[in-house]
């Protein structure tokens, strides 16, 4: 067989495959929920819960957070402000390739700057793209503390921790800002749910 | 609400969701079919053409290679061993987060070095790893060369090109060996998903 003509014919009926169907197959679009607040403000909880949400419903929906991201893919980088850049440069982009397969990418980060955030915004693509604000005083974060990293942080033992040693920036117009301080779970979860749908990520290609 | 105990029910729970589940919603296992072989040798040709079989038949399968990792995700790194080892460390770990949702994954990278592609495999697991090695000689590469990079390597314009300045290392013992320079697509896809079949990652859960 000629090999020339098979590449030929490869290229002729597009390799890829159109957003459009991968919609169709799944019932849903790819976009990417990206949660970002201080320590200790509920991101990896919200995260899990919506994923386990959208999972009862049918909905491909995967997290990236410290757990799987953190300790493997970014292993060899640290908590200076270039590694940050550099964590969420390179998370901004493997949430672009979960977007592009269609599926619900969830991503819970710190992601304290700005113009970082900016970046994952332009890889994933502005319309596929719903930064979630985790609104909580540093006072709320700090008595959480579940790991006792804030204390470790007051103590001197943990440098460049964001709240305490290292900024947080805010985001200034963010899809949802959820008030984790004051709001339960369920409610946190249901708000992004309802936008995901009211802005047709969720709903069936008719 | 007492968020302590939010996050106590949380941890309760399980936020994890089981392999299982996966696999009962998408009726297929995840699981990366990592194609190596020289430039040339029909790596994206065969994982496009893999891709698109599957999805037509309802299979979430998504393609990494060169156009959508190389030039984004590792797009800091060149072509010295060290940027390749880094190049094909990330692919791996991204390639098993991607298993890790219950997607087929298919990577189509040159991937010169055994310890490289043993690293892969760690990362995404023994168990769900399926190496596919595109064996095709060197002379029919060169005279493929479809981007006419082989006769600017032979030029000296290209540093490192792997075939001609730059190692390819075979696989001692891939899963599946296509002889790419007699095989048509046709029968290369065929024998992917045949032994994806007899393996137990295509199957539906009864």
């Amino acid at each position: 067989m000629d090999r020339e003509a098979k590449s030929n014919h490869i290229t002729w009926h597009a390799g890829e495959i159109a957003h459009r169907d991968r919609q169709r197959l799944r019932g849903h679009k790819g976009v990417t929920v990206w949660l970002t607040g201080l320590p200790s403000s509920g991101k990896s909880t919200i995260a899990r819960e919506l994923e386990k949400r959208l999972f009862d419903t049918g909905v491909c929906a995967y997290v990236l957070d410290g757990d799987n991201v953190r300790h493997r893919l970014n292993r060899d980088l640290g908590f200076s402000p270039e590694d940050r850049t550099e964590n969420i440069r390179r998370i901004g982009e493997v949430a672009a390739l979960f977007t592009d397969a269609g599926i619900v990418c969830i991503t819970a980060f710190i992601s304290p700057y700005r113009k970082d955030r900016a970046a994952a915004r332009e890889a994933v693509g502005e319309d596929a793209f719903v930064e979630v604000y985790c609104s909580c005083s540093l006072a709320e974060c700090e008595k959480r503390d579940p790991k006792g990293l804030y204390k470790k942080a007051r103590a001197g033992e943990i440098p460049e921790f964001t709240g305490i040693s290292a900024p947080y920036e805010e985001p200034l117009s963010p899809a949802i800002r959820l008030e984790t301080d004051r709001l339960s779970l369920d409610k946190e979860v249901d708000l992004i749910v309802s936008h995901l749908t009211k802005s047709g990520f969720l709903q069936k290609e008719s």
